[in-house]
């Protein structure tokens, strides 16, 4: 029975690698579309996004079975736990990773835009993120606080990069225009913060349904409506 | 036992009812900030977020402590777990509303800027998504499958608001300037995208620290660094 408990315990470490490598091939792949203006790799990571959404609901189901069958304790009980957020974490990067690739296409279509290409700070963020990405799922696995306290240290430098690309975008914008330019971008930003108040309040409902009537309706696109 | 497990998971609804209610308030408020124009609300949204922060620690602390003592099984597991992503979700929301409230700030100050401010759409986001905020956990503690499905319905009306704001916001930009805002505005989404992901490997680092020392380290600054 412990035995039994143990090797659970590794398939879900293992799944959640797997899960990992698909994400942070995801973010590379993203920023690639974007970096080489090419959208040869842009089917590539819609795909993927598919794959990860399976992937999460496998290392939910693994996970709850743990709990249910096993009874695990103290650590083990809190990587469990911890193993399901980490798969919430991993699916919504692969969101993110899907935003890229549309964004950068829109970047693409817009044609020619020296002064925004030239914003050495993307590149040196997407490499950042992919790094965190794998690093940060290693200390998970391998429970290693060391590596996961430099995880942390590297979110700084990337919100400092996401500083710099905001404000070179503003003076980029402040060329040719008056404050009117500032105030559409911060309510561009406000109405993205909204919206996604509005999809964690989705996560809380779907999570609802899970309670009742325990499917997961996460990535079934019919349940959310016309 | 079994009377005891249902008095602990009734005060997990409690707690996570009350969490869910400061951080309606402070989504109502933020908006207000921006709406009126005013930043008397200001601080109340900020103070508000450092009660989310440990409420959603006590929460997180509840559920684990009823995952170890009382093995909760079916129904009742899926809630305690799902209890856990609510009240992260939650934190989250809260996060967003403090990014609303800097945002307003950058828009009152750049001055008037009579364009935006007559998007009519950005106050029916707000009252749709508190709307959402409200009804999801609801729906949650109530374990009412229908409630859930209208907050699903409700995220695509949501949807539909956002891109009427981005749109209007690019045709505000363009007025007056080239496809170099298009680029610039596209290259702010995707470093904010960059920068969640970031975020998101923050989490899992978190949960790593958290496996092995059982301690939580979110919401405490000093652990990520200078």
């Amino acid at each position: 029975m412990e035995r039994h408990a143990h090797e659970e315990v590794e398939y879900l470490k293992q799944r959640l690698l797997y899960m990992a490598g698909l994400v942070e091939e995801m973010v590379f792949k993203s920023t690639r579309v974007l970096l080489e203006r090419s959208l040869g790799m842009f089917p590539e990571v819609s795909d993927r996004e598919t794959q990860v959404n399976t992937l999460q609901l496998e290392v939910d189901d693994l996970a709850l079975k743990l709990l249910a069958l096993q009874h695990p304790l103290a650590g083990d009980l809190r990587f469990v736990v911890s193993a399901m957020k980490a798969s919430t974490d991993l699916e919504r990067m692969a969101d993110q990773a899907v935003n890229i690739v549309q964004n950068a296409k829109i970047i693409i279509e817009a044609g020619p835009a020296p002064d925004i290409e030239r914003m050495e700070e993307v590149p040196k963020m997407a490499e950042e993120v992919r790094w965190m990405v794998r690093e940060g799922l290693n200390a998970f696995v391998n429970r290693n606080v060391e590596l996961a306290r430099s995880v942390l240290k590297r979110d700084n430098e990337v919100d400092g990069l996401k500083n710099r690309v905001l404000q070179r975008s503003l003076s980029v914008m402040r060329k040719e225009s008056s404050s009117e330019v500032q105030c559409a971008l911060s309510t561009v930003l406000v109405s993205r913060n909204l919206e996604r108040i509005g999809d964690l309040a989705t996560n809380i409902a779907e999570e609802a349904i899970y309670v009742v009537l325990g499917k997961d309706i996460r990535h079934h696109a019919e349940e959310h409506g016309a």
